[in-house]
């Protein structure tokens, strides 16, 4: 399943992509119409109360009742007439995994032997379509990064690599922007990497059970449609199942929790010279069978 | 006023200190007493709502009443039958200064000349009176950090220097428990400063007018009745309105926010030669005016 969040007629909700068809399940208004009186409210309840019932398999369940009723469209968003937000907000801020790609380490003539981990804020996230402002009063050096982010399914403190699917419930994608003169200047990441609007993410979480094969997906970054970044997720150092153990080795994780996974060569300071956004750059991430998220620099 | 949030009967709620007494007022049973149907059901929502009702004119008018009450008892929860928790559970990690004090930038040999700003996960917050984990398994390194923390009051975002005072709902005190080992090994501060237990806050959040001068107020850290950091916030480099207006020139600040403002030297790492926590020891940091967050080293 693809899920979302979004507004529509004025409202945050979220929902389900509809199969086939550039729409979402309206998951509320179907759980209303078709579920117990007891439903989540919010794409991250459903995350967060999936340890006692399966949310997957109860939006199934009432997703198949809609898709029978007479007025199934009624239960439709039609995504021409949505506005993408951030899937999930975490309750703790976004975890990010630095120089997790040789090649990415090495055109930042960075040490790639230590685990780098920081957080970017949670006012930093949009959702897919949503513009990314320049920040020109305070970076000149405004910069993307493609990743795979990982969506954490369950509480896990010192999760055993052989156990990381387990806590699992998804995949979505992080474009980690960063300002890199900013980055530079303050030896720790968090500044530099928690701008507004500098966490585009989505546009959806893709359970896992669509992803058979997230360690060899093809993650491609564009801007103005000219390929900057040509990765597979393959070329990451610390796999999937390594980022779990080791960052849950330290601090425990939550449903709804983002790891992002690192990005692979081919960003803008990378380039010779570099070359950094400007406003009106489209920058598209693409990973096969998650999708593509598309932002735009404004002002 | 001093606010608290704790553990009562099985129960978790949040209240504010009785004056004169080791005791609290159990804010939401006293708001449903006396007060209008809608009241903030945590602390947290209280500073979030801040910006339409006014939450201390609203504590306020209620605590009169309770106090007038034949009952008045009934509406109390001694400190001898509370647990503390931390008084609120931000929406954004913990954000962290480190080498604010030129001396403890000195004993660890850092350079004091970059802003340093790094979060802790709110897993790792706990309330005074908790025990800390030692954390044998991941770090023999342990170390304390006495800090001030300053308590955001409303939204804000590139807070002029000159109204930093307005963001500001009050101060606690934050204990930046710091795995050293881990923290030179990983470049980035995050992991080694959100181990679980890594983040004792409180007891209280003390409204700023109750703090009239938190530029000139002493820090005093003691591990087993010793004196070991011996401070004062005049010698904090950025001063408070320095950080918010720098922190926030970056990133957005919201109600309930945390900001700890760095520590004075003395710390274990600093000490000849360097001295770690070790199990049973006592950790006892204490700010005029706010009053003492104690925490023992478990196992």
């Amino acid at each position: 399943m693809k899920f979302l969040s979004f507004e529509y007629q004025g409202n945050q909700t979220y929902g389900v992509k509809v199969k086939r068809e550039e729409a979402a399940w309206i998951l509320p208004k179907v759980f209303e119409a078709f579920g117990s009186e007891a439903y989540p409210h919010t794409l991250l309840q459903g995350l967060q109360q999936n340890a006692e019932i399966d949310f997957q398999e109860a939006v199934r369940k009432v997703v198949a009742e809609a898709q029978k009723s007479s007025d199934k469209e009624s239960f439709k968003a039609p995504f021409t007439a949505i506005k993408f937000l951030p899937p999930v907000t975490p309750t703790n801020n976004v975890i990010a995994v630095g120089r997790n790609y040789k090649k990415h380490a090495e055109e930042l003539n960075n040490e790639a032997d230590s685990l780098y981990v920081f957080t970017k804020a949670p006012s930093s996230l949009v959702g897919d379509g949503n513009t990314i402002p320049l920040h020109a009063d305070v970076t000149s050096q405004l910069d993307y990064e493609g990743e795979l982010g990982i969506v954490i399914g369950k509480y896990g403190h010192q999760i055993p690599k052989g156990l990381a699917l387990d806590y699992i419930y998804g995949y979505t994608i992080v474009n980690d922007i960063t300002a890199r003169d900013l980055q530079r200047e303050h030896q720790q990441a968090f500044l530099s990497k928690s701008l507004i609007g500098g966490c585009p993410m989505g546009p959806y979480i893709v359970t896992k059970d669509e992803l058979p094969t997230p360690e060899n997906v093809n993650i491609i970054t564009k801007v103005n449609n000219e390929i900057r970044q040509d990765g597979n997720t393959a070329d990451m150092m610390l796999k999937i199942d390594d980022l779990i153990a080791e960052v849950s080795k330290y601090i425990a994780l939550h449903p709804g929790d983002i790891i992002a996974t690192g990005t692979p060569n081919g960003v803008g300071a990378g380039m010779q010279p570099p070359v950094y956004l400007k406003s009106g750059d489209e920058i598209k991430i693409t990973i096969d069978g998650i999708g593509t998220l598309a932002n735009t620099v404004a002002e």
